[in-house]
């Protein structure tokens, strides 16, 4: 039997945490009476929609290119992302004094590319169903000697999404279970790092939208398996294959994956509104609607959940949340 | 020349402060540094939106309810609102182990009414545009033995709305201005109370709907004068008269009125929505706009203002906030 070390260790999420510290937001803990009463646990909603530029993804852009040499950051970075990580690369660069360019799905939700664009970053689109956004990323950072920063597949980028559990951890004084929602995996891949990290025999489930399921599908094959590219509300979680680093630690970490419909995410959305008076994305909503729904089973006592982010326009929420046409 | 005590001074504020400790939220402040940006200040955001009851009501509500005799708690209260008082004094009912029944609008918001009976109040309908509220719900609380808790007519619920300004101040450290929304003038004169009793130099300006501009009408006059009840997506500031005792306070302490139009309202709740990542309700966004349409003049370094509340179901947003039919 072989043991290879995991590409992530707490250690490294408490060290990019320091070199977050002042930089990204330190994101509020909400509690809701009413949710606590519907589930039967005390839940902690780790608000990660106020971070800087709407979603978790800033902890993991800045942390990965605060890394970078001076030599490679005065020459610039570039990104591949289906919206959040674009405006968190661009915000990023900005902070760094260097340039972003950043390679988008033409169907982006128009407040993301329009964010993207107020950080000062160049965008780039291609056809999320047909093009490869890794090689064009790549191609273009060929060509004009920027570096990428991938979305997940970094030690830096996971370990600074992970983040987000450590200062929920620190704030809670501990936790019984942590919720995330999983798209390429970086997310829940740091937190779970976190929370495993410290507290050993808490659970860590991720969510995913039932149309795109492949990490769940991965975990049970014990190996990575790719999907069609999904289509659902999700956006920040339509992706057709886990990484292969967060895949790597996801494998050994995650207790669980729990499947949520369009509708429940939407229903999921409504409550956060209605209840929480916060804005949610689709991606946001997902370990909500994975509690609301029941999803994730009887819970422990303290149960922790990443909601990851919040750029949805007002448009896009009436057309998913508002009445039935 | 004659001068008469004020009817609430910042001793009750502060008094009303040390009551709520501990019962109302210590709402959070919120910063925006495209907010900051495009208003050219420093902006604080105070979100009574978070607020027990989804808005700043419960604080005047659960002050004024909490002064009442052993005896008057025994037997219950009432109270006649537009929807947000109402919650506040169900919610405040609940808290102090007593009853209430309570006289709403019979097109009050559906989540408005929802939550006033979720709370375990009774609820008895009028018609906003023919029925007279105060004299049925005083009708009620005779019949029933029961006492009114006004919605802005006494000054242990005026001192209650000016905790949260005090709170403001304390966390801010001072401000040059303030702005809050005016409906029946319980919140800006609560406010202006706190203002002014710290900063006697700082600037308080209230916010009225276009169509509801009875104080501003009334501030001219230099006596309350009444409108035909306004037709506003501001809900909590159709009201068609100041109130006396408000009335008192606030021609005495309010720099200035400015008006805001439907319109303006609807974008200022989509900023908040899109870059504050909060829900505000048409009312709850007035000062917003007053601010993003520059309404208020040139401002001072260090604003202030209060977001009140934020009870607007998603279907009404998105109605009033999404793509027009």
């Amino acid at each position: 039997m072989t043991t290879t070390a995991p590409p992530v260790t707490l250690d490294d999420v408490q060290a990019a945490a320091e070199r977050l510290w002042g930089v990204a937001h330190r994101t509020p803990v909400l509690r809701s009476r009413t949710l606590d009463a519907i589930v039967g646990a005390e839940v902690h909603l780790k608000a990660e929609n106020f971070q800087r530029g709407g979603a978790f993804k800033f902890r993991g852009a800045y942390h990965a290119a605060s890394r970078l040499s001076p030599e490679q950051l005065s020459r610039g970075i570039a990104a591949y992302s289906s919206g959040n990580h674009a405006q968190a690369v661009a915000l990023a660069a900005r902070e760094l004094g260097t340039r972003a360019v950043i390679v988008m799905p033409e169907d982006a939700p128009r407040s993301k590319r329009t964010a993207t664009e107020a950080y000062g970053a160049e965008v780039v689109t291609y056809d999320r169903y047909t093009g490869d956004r890794v090689a064009l990323a790549e191609s273009l950072a060929t060509e004009r000697g920027l570096t990428v920063v991938p979305p997940y597949e970094h030690p830096d980028v996971i370990a600074g999404q992970g983040t987000a559990a450590l200062e929920l951890l620190d704030e809670t004084g501990g936790l019984d279970a942590l919720i995330a929602p999983v798209g390429g995996g970086g997310l829940v891949a740091g937190s779970a790092t976190a929370v495993k990290g410290r507290h050993p025999r808490a659970r860590v489930i991720g969510v995913e939208p039932e149309t795109g399921d492949d990490t769940l599908r991965s975990l049970r094959a014990g190996r990575r398996v790719g999907i069609p590219v999904p289509h659902t509300i999700a956006d920040g979680q339509a992706l057709h294959i886990p990484g292969e680093l967060t895949f790597a630690v996801n494998r050994r970490l995650l207790d669980d994956v729990v499947l949520v419909g369009d509708d429940e995410i939407r229903d999921a959305m409504r409550f956060a509104f209605e209840r929480l008076k916060i804005v949610l994305e689709p991606s946001g909503a997902t370990p909500l609607a994975a509690l609301l729904t029941g999803r994730v089973g009887p819970l422990p006592e303290r149960v922790g959940v990443i909601l990851s982010g919040g750029n949805v326009d007002a448009e896009r929420f009436a057309r998913l949340c508002g009445p039935r046409a």
